[in-house]
């Protein structure tokens, strides 16, 4: 049954494939209303061209109905219908018949891999052109060619989702991906493939402490329009947040660091990773590529990392036509939804407790400890120990997991038992702007006044 | 000469030995007794059955007279007489026939040390029962046994000893050991022989820099018990801190840091170590199991850590009869008591000292350094040289040592010439809270006012 | 062209080769004379003997017309002509005939390097002396040999040499060598020559930022001489300075760490060594043996650390006869000039930018990004977009050049011309204290309040 979500995904996948999206226009409206049959509380928003956005502004809607070339020997290649690669995105409308030497300059081909389609686009500067595989190109003869382009490009609007899922503190997990890109599925369709049913999975989830704002959006210019609207809300609530891109491939687990590189997001990404996938891929936010270019640009800095399967950039099959649904699978697909999926449990669960008494507590007489003191211990108790020698109202609960080397679902049982038992007491809440924590209320016990988080911190064990 | 503190020592534990000990009860109050012999001003101290300790109470006082097994063929075993393992710490008070089924569930043993009695002790909840070798158990035939155990569980006292060595300063060393183990060697009669002669040294000492605060407990329930008295006291003065537990074999060197972990008391251990005994353990806290459990927990925190030789747990006669006083040796406890002594030794010597003038001091004109200009100069020079260089009113006599990399022993007559000459004065003294220091008077230099401490540390050369 | 820069600097080492140096005289006067000649602005400046300069005074001045030995057999020997090493620095006049035995004490030589003069000075202690190679020593008969020194010990002066060039801010670049040493070539000719030719550079530089201490003077005594009178001016104004000493032979790169060991200089330094010269040898500051004794002691604490090529001390020939113009080679000089020269470069380069807009901006349109979106991207676009991702207000160029691991210098051009179209505005300037940064104006962008610089610089990726 859990492995029927990766398969569900895979199915969604297949339905989205098809459809040329680009940063604007009906395919990406068409897409998002495909996925809002999964989390119908998606809200679709326009932003009318021109609109300024920072330093840029939101580009001319681009539709495409056909696009093909005739060849002198009257084949028709390079079809739009073919595969939507073969077209440059945004590229203007063209009809005309030009000879080889002139076709060449608007043909892109990778010779490296003679039989991928490129994925070129032209958003912010005005040409027209075909993308083709370089042995296709390489058959090419002499001659007359039609070129044939039916696209559009006009004063319309820029779309994107937003789905806001409230809980319990008006702090935020912000979760972002991006639908623009045409017929490839690990980059891009995995990623908002893999967000829609995170989102109905977090939809469904009972006492949820954090709101949840969770964004499909075109890359780059996406972003940017969104932050240009909300980023002053967003600095002071989202308390973190991730790119999900590059999710559904069956090959690696990869992190990538927000560019300050140790907000919440990065703890909780790099303790879910080291948990349960420990041969994952740390990458540096030098090799960033997607939308946390924006999030984690200067003065914007939202706690926002990427954990994904195989990394944009990393597969040779990335932006090219081999980018397709053999290389996303279901299984694939469902190792990346588990990972942020326990990425957001890890959140859920990371609280601020104190024990509430000075010593060990005496366990025995809660039942909770062996009556008979022997030579070893078991697991459990150890744990349930180590957790509560740490739990001094400054470690929460996620950094004493990485203390005592345990991850931290593991402990949910023994953390509810303390609680309920009056052993431990909730101190604090997470702040909005960073990973910092402000306390909402005095710890239980006196603590030194001279105590010094961030040192306390560097002195932990290794 | 030296030696002989060794066999000394060796020769308290085999006066001790014998007596049958427990949390509670005559065998501790003779035990501390004898100790008394060598340490004539540590206070015997009552602490009545019910009193409060934070989340725990005293319990009732146990003693024992006799206890065996007559066996269906009449032989008495499981003697306490043989040895006091035999019976389970605490066990009420038994005089009935059982057959073999039912005296199984009242006998412990360990398969995979066949030879081996193990410690066994049922403090919180009433129950009988023997230790017993595996080997013997094995030969348990059918029919019926006597059990037999002359206990008394009643309303009494805890009882612990204490003793203060006043010194010139209020701020406290505070040394801790534990008296409760019945006739096992390493641990633990080593903890409380070596901390006897520590304190017999101490107090011999001149010009005492410190007041050391010495006591001798029942493992857990004997620290929370004092810890629930003084803790308000000890938070405000303890500047430093050991757990005395086994210190008498001769195998091992280890080292278990504080809950912080870079508490005066782990600088200082550290130091001794790595310039002793290279080769010593580096245990994590999470390897606990002493008192430091109740002395480093949340909101107590006081800086103790544990110098040891083997510690508990990690050598196989560990809790069982086995760790006798072959296991524990002149050698061992002599080794266990040196490295102690010279923790206390680095303790009292690290001062915060700063230069008197600017640029390196004159010491030609003090007949301090070779008046000749030559291509090498000696170690003696090349570390005074170093010492004052660092001796900048901010790195204590301690850190410097660790920075120029020589034990801070060795530097005992350079900074006595050198306080001597005026070239260096002091500043500062031991603060009662943490590792940090208080300023006593302003630094001879005018000092940058931005100078950042711990940057500082951070910047030096490894 | 650039090669011949060593060419000169190796013709000016030629010149000072013979003349008779020490700390004090006529020798260090003619010496600085020649420097005089490429650089006319410096000054020089008389001390007199007596003057109280800390916890040291200015010696006598000493000079020395002649000095030799004759043997038994009428041979002369130890001649001062032949080479100035023969006679112990500060050596009182005598003229007398001594035995073979007397004469010994008087002696030095080096039994393991028997064909090298070693370099002796006693410049606190009246005594005389002359220096011999260990293979000449060996020679020597029994007889009366005339020991004659014509040397004069005065009230008269230490000189030294200084020169301001001035730059747009009074705070300054604090560069200093020492002219002391008598006929020795890589310690020391190579230090004041190497600075004399960047005295002369930096003076032709146009838009200097800083303005420029540097200082010729007699070691030790003279550096602590110079900071008992400037040190207050000193302290409040110099950001980085460097000693400048060994840096004239073909061997090896070297790096002594200031005291603190992360100042501004210390950064610089590592910066163009890690980039341009990766093998070199890291010295701690334990391993110091010039100036930077005085300039790095407690409370005067400059930011001043060493770059050289091999240490002193560190090379057989160090501080004998050996060390002459074969060792010291123009390649030599040229690339101990080029370091130092390159780390001017990245001073005046190291500002504090911030971008200008939130998020990325949008580089297409000011014709600074490829139109076209495709596979890849060029090493000069993906140094532009890290250069903007990190210029975030609070990191200078010199730690982004670092972080984006890229030589601050090539980095230039991107840095002007992002800064002439206005993507990039300088924030602040470096004040005079330490390697700290002043806002001279508010950041572009809100930034966080609670940003904290420090936690920042840790948690780059590495």
């Amino acid at each position: 049954m859990v492995y029927n979500i990766g398969q569900q995904m895979h199915q969604l996948c297949q339905e989205l494939f098809p459809i040329c999206r680009s940063i604007t226009g009906d395919g990406f409206r068409e897409s998002l209303s495909i996925l809002k049959k999964h989390i119908p509380d998606i809200r679709a928003v326009e932003v009318p061209t021109g609109t300024k956005c920072f330093d840029w502004e939101v580009p001319k809607e681009w539709n495409i109905r056909e696009a093909y070339i005739i060849s002198p020997q009257g084949e028709k290649i390079c079809d739009l219908k073919q595969s939507n690669l073969h077209v440059v995105g945004y590229s203007i409308p063209v009809d005309k018949e030009v000879d080889l030497e002139e076709l060449q300059k608007h043909l892109y081909s990778l010779p490296e891999q003679p039989n991928a389609i490129p994925y070129i686009t032209s958003y912010y500067q005005e040409r027209w052109g075909f993308c083709i595989t370089h042995a296709e190109r390489e058959k090419l003869t002499k001659g007359l060619y039609r070129v044939y382009i039916d696209s559009e490009l006009k004063m319309g609007s820029l779309t994107y989702g937003e789905l806001i899922i409230p809980g319990e503190s008006d702090k935020e997990v912000f979760i972002s991906s991006y639908l623009c890109h045409p017929s490839m599925a690990n980059n891009e369709l995995s990623g908002p493939v893999v967000t829609t049913f995170l989102a109905k999975w977090i939809s469904k989830l009972k006492n949820l402490k954090y709101t949840y704002r969770i964004v499909i959006i075109p890359e780059t210019i996406g972003s940017i329009t969104y932050l240009s609207r909300y980023y002053q809300h967003m600095k002071e609530k989202v308390i973190a947040g991730f790119n999900v891109s590059c999710v559904g491939d069956d090959l690696a687990y990869s992190y990538l660091p927000s560019r300050r590189g140790s907000t919440l997001s990065d703890k909780v990404a790099l303790h879910v990773l080291e948990n349960l996938q420990p041969d994952f891929v740390r990458y540096s936010f030098l090799d960033r590529g997607s939308d946390e270019r924006q999030y984690c640009s200067p003065g914007i800095d939202l706690p926002v990392c990427s954990i994904m399967r195989t990394k944009y950039g990393a597969y040779p099959e990335y932006h090219t036509s081999l980018d397709d649904l053999n290389l996303v699978t279901p299984t694939g697909l469902q190792g990346g939804f588990e990972v942020l999926q326990k990425s957001i449990e890890v959140l859920e669960m990371d609280d601020l407790l104190c024990t509430s008494v000075y010593c060990e507590p005496q366990m025995g007489k809660r039942g909770l400890y062996p009556t008979l003191s022997t030579k070893t211990s078991g697991t459990h108790v150890r744990d349930m120990m180590n957790f509560i020698a740490y739990c001094d109202g400054f470690l929460s609960n996620l950094e004493i997991a990485n203390i005592i080397k345990v991850p931290l679902w593991e402990l949910k049982s023994i953390i509810d038992t303390l609680k309920s038992e009056g052993v431990l007491e909730p101190v604090a809440v997470h702040n909005g702007k960073s990973d910092s924590l402000i306390h909402k209320k005095t710890v239980p016990l006196e603590l030194p006044s001279d105590f010094d988080l961030k040192r306390y911190f560097d002195m932990q064990p290794v």
